[in-house]
C-alpha cells in the first residue's frame, strides 16, 4: 500500500480540524481510500498552544519552508489565509512539484489565474472544495456532475454570518444591530465583520462559482458586490407582506454575450427554496438545462464541514495517483484551453424588478414626485404601499417596479434623493422572481 | 485527441435523452472533458419508431450483441432495465473489458454484489448514478464527498410518484385515489403504480445508498417496505395539527452493531428540510459526523435530469481513462476488499415513536381498551386526540406514544385490531423527529 504523505500549512481552526480527522479517522479514510494518508508535518509560528488534537512528536513544526521542501510530501494543504505569504507558500509548492489543496477564497477569486497557470506548467493539481460553501460538494458538483448542462444561472447563500443576521431580522424582530452583536456573540461574526456584512466574502465565493460554472477565468473586479448593512426590519416586514424573504445573494447568469455576476440583498418568492435556508446554512441552487433546479444545503463553515471538504480533495487527488495518474479533472472543470475570457455584464445594463423604500415627509404631492421621477426614466410602478407614520412624522413608501433597466432605477434614484421631502436616502432591492 | 466511443443498449426515454445530450451537446461535452464523447451505436428492438433526436445512418440498430462485442467501444450504457436481458447484457460487456454505466436499480439493488464482483474480476468500472434520485449528484457525493465522514443516517425522498400523492392529499386535499389517479394523467405515475406506491423503488434506491454509505454489501431482502397506500387524509389533518408533514422516507441509520435500513411513511416535523420537498421532486438529507446534516435536492426522474446523471458517468470514466488510467474510484466508495456484510436491524427491533389511528365505535371504554393493550405491552401513550365523529357513527381516536419497540407496537396493534369497538383495521406510522 502506497502511503500518501501531507503537509499542512497552518494549524489554526481548520488545520486543526483537518488534522483530527487525518490522525483520528485513520482507520476509516484507509478502509475508503485504500491507503494512508499519513499527516507527515504541519506548520504554525505558534507550536504550542492548547489545541485539539494530539500530534506525535515532530509534526507540528513552525517551518513552513521545510514542508515544502520536503520530497516526501505529496500534498500540500494551506489554511494559512490571506493573500501574501500564503500565495508564496502555494507557488513555491507547485513549483516544487506539490499538488496543491487549499480553502483561500480570497486568494483564488484574485489571483487564481496566475495559480492555475503556475499548477498546469507544472503538471500538478490544485484543489479547493473548501473555498466556497463548506461542507457543500459545490465545487465537485459543478465540475463533474452537470457535465451535459449549460449552467443558465447559480443563486446561492453563501456567507453564513450574513444568512444569520438576516433570519435574526425576519423571523425574530431583531434590529440589524443586536443581531449582528448575536452573530458575534455566537461566534459566527468577526469581531471585524465588514467582509462578511460587505458581501466582500461572498463575491470571493461567487468568483470561484462563476469561474468553474462556465468556463471563464477568474474575473472578482467586475462582480457587483453590496451588503446587508442598509437592510431594515421595515423591509423585511414589506417582503414578507408581498410573498418574498430577503436574502443576501449570490447570482450568477449565463446570457448569449454574457456572463451576470453579482452579490445583493435580494427578494425571492417565499416558494423559492433559498428562502427556507436560515441561520448560519449555506445553500447553493443552481439551474442547468438538462437537471433543471438542484439545490445543494449545508454548513457553510465551521471547524469540522470545512475540515470535512478539505478532506475530499486530499482523497481526490490522492486517488488519482494511486490509479497512477494526475490531474484527471480539469482545475477548473475545463481544461485550462478551453477557459474563456470573462465577460461580465455591466451592473447598469442589468434589468431586473426592484423593490424601492423612500422614507417621506408626509406632505401632499411626495408620492406624484418620486413616481414622476420614476416615469421620467422610464420606469413603470407595479405597485405602492404607503402606511403608517413614524413618531418623527415621516412616512414610508414603498414601491415595487415592473422590470427596469439598473442605469435608470439608480438615476432616479439620485433624483428622488434629492428631493427636499425625502429626508432619508432611499434604498433599493432587487427583486429575483423568474425562477 | 483519444475519442471515447460510446454504445447504448435500449432507446426508450432515458436513451433517447442520452443520445440527445451525447449529439446535440458534442460540443459542450468536448470543452469540458478534453475529448470527443461518441455515440458509435444505439440499439433497440423498435428502431423506426419517432424520437426525438436526430441519428446519423447506422447508429440506431436493433442488434445489442453487436455493440457489446464492438472492439471499438469503451463505454456501454444499459438502459433497458429488468432484470433478465439486462443483467445478461451487461455480464457480457463487464467480460468484454467494457466499462458499464446503468441506471438499473432494481438490478443492482438485488444483483449488485455478483455484478461488481464480475467488474473487479475484469477490470473495468460499473457506475451507476441515475440509479437513484435522477440529476441529484448522491452517488458521487457519498462515494467523493463524505471521505471524512462516517454517515451517521441518510432520510430521503426518492420516488417523485409518492411524493407527489401525498403533496396533492395534503396541500390540495385531494383523496389518494384523486391524487394517484392525477399523477397517472400527467405522467407522474405508472399505469400499474405498484413498484412506486408499495415503496419497492424506494427500496432498490436505498439498498444502493446503503451499500455505499456504509461500505457494506447489497443487501434488499432485509429492507423493510411499507408503501402509501394505507394513508388517509385524515392522517395528513392530524399530523399537520402535530407540527408534521408525511413523506415516504428511505432511512438509512448507522448503529454500532447493525444498520437500520427502512421505506415506510414518516411523520417529521415541518421544520426538517425535507418536508418542503414537494411534487415529484427528490431529496437526499446526509448527517455526517463531520459535515453534519446536508441536504441535495432536484429532479429525481425525467428523461433530461436522468439522461444528465448518466453523461456524469460517461464523462467520469472517460476523464480516467484519457488520464491513463481506469477504476479510480472504487465502484462502492469503498475497495471491494474492504466492503463488509451487510448486518441490517431486524425491523422488529427498531424502537421509534408512533403515531396510530384506530377508527373506533363510539362504545363507551373503547379508549381504555385501546390504552390498556398498549399498556400491556409496555407502551407508554405522549398524547391522545379524539375528535368529531365520521358519519356511520364511528370516531378517529389518534394517539401519539414515547419511544417504543416496534415488536411490542405490532402485538398491539394486532390485539387493537381485534376488539369488537375497532370495525377498520388500525394503522401506524412512524415518527422521526431526532433530527
Amino acid at each position: 500500500m502506497n502511503e500518501i504523505n501531507i503537509g499542512i500549512l497552518g494549524c489554526g481552526v481548520i488545520g486543526t480540524g483537518v488534522a483530527k480527522i487525518l490522525i483520528e479517522k485513520s482507520d476509516l479514510l484507509s478502509k475508503r481510500t485504500g491507503t494512508k494518508l499519513n499527516l507527515k508535518y504541519i506548520s504554525d509560528l505558534d507550536t504550542n498552544r492548547e489545541r485539539d488534537v494530539k500530534f506525535d512528536k515532530g509534526v507540528l513544526i513552525s517551518d513552513s519552508e521545510k514542508i515544502i521542501n520536503d520530497p516526501e510530501i505529496n500534498i500540500i494543504v494551506e489554511l494559512i489565509g490571506g493573500q501574501t505569504i500564503a500565495k508564496e507558500f502555494i507557488i513555491k509548492a507547485l513549483k516544487n512539484g506539490k499538488h496543491v489543496v487549499t480553502a483561500n477564497k480570497a486568494l483564488l477569486s484574485t489571483h487564481g489565474n496566475e495559480l492555475v497557470k503556475i499548477a498546469r506548467e507544472n503538471q500538478v493539481d490544485l484543489a479547493f472544495e473548501a473555498s466556497t460553501a463548506g461542507c457543500i460538494p459545490i465545487i465537485k458538483t459543478l465540475k463533474e456532475s452537470h457535465i451535459g448542462n449549460h449552467i443558465k444561472s447559480i443563486s446561492a447563500i453563501l456567507n453564513g454570518t450574513c444568512n444569520y443576521i438576516l433570519t435574526k431580522i425576519s423571523k425574530q424582530g431583531f434590529s440589524f444591530e443586536q443581531a449582528l452583536k448575536t452573530a458575534q456573540e455566537k461566534g459566527f461574526a468577526e469581531a471585524d465583520p465588514t467582509l462578511d456584512i460587505e458581501g466582500i466574502d461572498t463575491a470571493h465565493k461567487l468568483a470561484i462559482l462563476n469561474t468553474i460554472a462556465h468556463g471563464i477565468d477568474f474575473n472578482l473586479e467586475d462582480i457587483h458586490v453590496e451588503g446587508i448593512s442598509r437592510i431594515t426590519p421595515l423591509d423585511i416586514q414589506y417582503a414578507s407582506e408581498l410573498g418574498y424573504t430577503i436574502k443576501l445573494l449570490a447570482i450568477s447568469k449565463f446570457n448569449p454575450d454574457n456572463i451576470e455576476a453579482r452579490v445583493h440583498p435580494t427578494m425571492i418568492p417565499v416558494s423559492n427554496p433559498l428562502s427556507n435556508v436560515d441561520n448560519s446554512m449555506n445553500a447553493v441552487v443552481v439551474d442547468g438545462d438538462a437537471t433543471g433546479h438542484t439545490m445543494l444545503y449545508g454548513h457553510g463553515a465551521g471547524m469540522m464541514p470545512t475540515a470535512s471538504a478539505v478532506i475530499n480533495d486530499i482523497a481526490d487527488i490522492s486517488r488519482t495517483f494511486l490509479a497512477g495518474s494526475k490531474r484527471r479533472t480539469p482545475i477548473l472543470g475545463f481544461p485550462e484551453k478551453n477557459i474563456k475570457k470573462a465577460v461580465i455584464l455591466p451592473m447598469k445594463n442589468l434589468t431586473t424588478r426592484y423593490y424601492l423604500r423612500c422614507i417621506a415627509e408626509d406632505h401632499p404631492g411626495v408620492l406624484s414626485k418620486v413616481s414622476g421621477i420614476l416615469g421620467d426614466e422610464g420606469i413603470s410602478i407595479e405597485t405602492v404601499h404607503q402606511k403608517g407614520m413614524k413618531s418623527n412624522g415621516t412616512v414610508p413608501v414603498v414601491m415595487v417596479t415592473h422590470i427596469a433597466k439598473e442605469e435608470n432605477m439608480l438615476k432616479a434614484l439620485n433624483k428622488i434623493s434629492q428631493l427636499d421631502s425625502i429626508p432619508e436616502e432611499p434604498y433599493l432591492i432587487r427583486i429575483e422572481d423568474n425562477k
